[in-house]
């Protein structure tokens, strides 16, 4: 396609990451744009007038939005290793999981962390638990969820693979367990150990200072959504 | 590929005839299994367990469930007009404007319909009326979100073209107006007169039955989501 590919991402981002990691996979040069969420740019709100988040990809005069929607164009756009299957079937499967971390999996799961009423907290926590075995089910005998390497879910999962341990840490508590999900525990260990994901992994010790700087912010967020 | 092909839906749902008006457009013959939503069927749960949701699509002996997913399943599985666009970029902007409709509009149109405190209902509509702005604008100059033809857009939108008039009357309250929408509710006009359209619609009549029904439980549920 010859055109420039700009990624307006933002430092610690799971979502940005998806869309990078995607990138990587296909070979494709770009250019991160780091934004800073707390002062958003003229370039983010024109791109994204309607969500006004990261990531946006810029490629060429076009811009795709929402990190889903990114990871898929990326992998029809260019070439290079395919994220999602070639079987119709395949790829209905690939999208429904993918469409489960963020429709129903995200929010009890972040919300596990960041409650501060620990009763409201272990109630959602026992939510967040049950979608973990879900996830857990379907890796049962695969390296991955795409099977013998990182595909579109895998990539959608990255926030359990890599944010859980800053996440943990940040908020001394225990969600992924090797006890309770082994395989889940393998898999992440596979994904961050990923050479093409190791080039755009933002490094631990970095996430738990950002996280750390928000935790009281991220709390407050957490019991106002919290019926 | 000469499978059956059932549908598991539910009469009146909007859902589901996602789901039906895809395999119409296609031309895939289907036997559509109505399930009765307050007694859920061991089909029903057995293909759609995570979600226990209608509509799930039975394909031989595959399953597809989630009505985004399936409307595209169908398009990759089956030949016959397209309903999403060939080209990858449009393909993303059309992905983009599903997926607005599930996760930003759907909430708030909902809720400005159900609940009972006037001040909070009045205060999703404004939300619900900014949504709307967003379509109507994607709209302009073209007959269908698809362009010329009903795609993915048009599709998940249905419940804008057929379903808005039902909750209007039910409840008794004015939201998609000539005045405000023009382009809305002249695209409205066009998909429900739509030949294929129509013959998987139910009947204005009875989904005013339907939803009068359930008048009393959608406001308690409204009501007990809102904050």
């Amino acid at each position: 396609m010859g055109e420039t590919v700009k990624l307006i991402g933002a430092f610690g981002s799971g979502f940005a990451h998806r869309a990078e990691v995607a990138l990587r996979f296909k070979g494709v040069p770009y250019e991160l744009i780091l934004e800073d969420l707390r002062n958003k740019s003229e370039l983010l709100l024109k791109h994204n007038p309607v969500h006004k988040l990261v990531p946006v990809l810029l490629h060429g005069d076009r811009s795709v939005c929402e990190s889903l929607v990114i990871v898929e164009y990326i992998d029809e756009a260019f070439d290079g290793p395919r994220l999602l299957p070639a079987d119709p079937y395949e790829r209905a499967v690939a999208r429904f999981w993918a469409h489960f971390i963020d429709q129903k999996f995200a929010k009890p799961f972040w919300m596990s962390f960041w409650l501060t009423d620990e009763e409201a907290r272990r109630r959602i926590l026992t939510e967040a638990k049950q979608n973990l075995s879900l996830l857990e089910a379907q890796l049962e005998g695969k390296p991955f969820f795409g099977g013998d390497s990182i595909g579109l879910v895998d990539i959608a999962a990255c926030a359990l693979a890599h944010w859980v341990g800053v996440f943990e840490e940040v908020c001394g508590v225990a969600v992924l367990t090797d006890e309770e999900y082994p395989e889940l525990c393998e898999w992440a260990k596979r994904y961050i150990n990923d050479e093409t994901v190791k080039q755009c992994l933002p490094s631990r010790g970095e996430l738990v200072a950002i996280f750390s700087s928000c935790k009281e912010m991220f709390r407050a967020i957490a019991d106002s959504q919290h019926k």
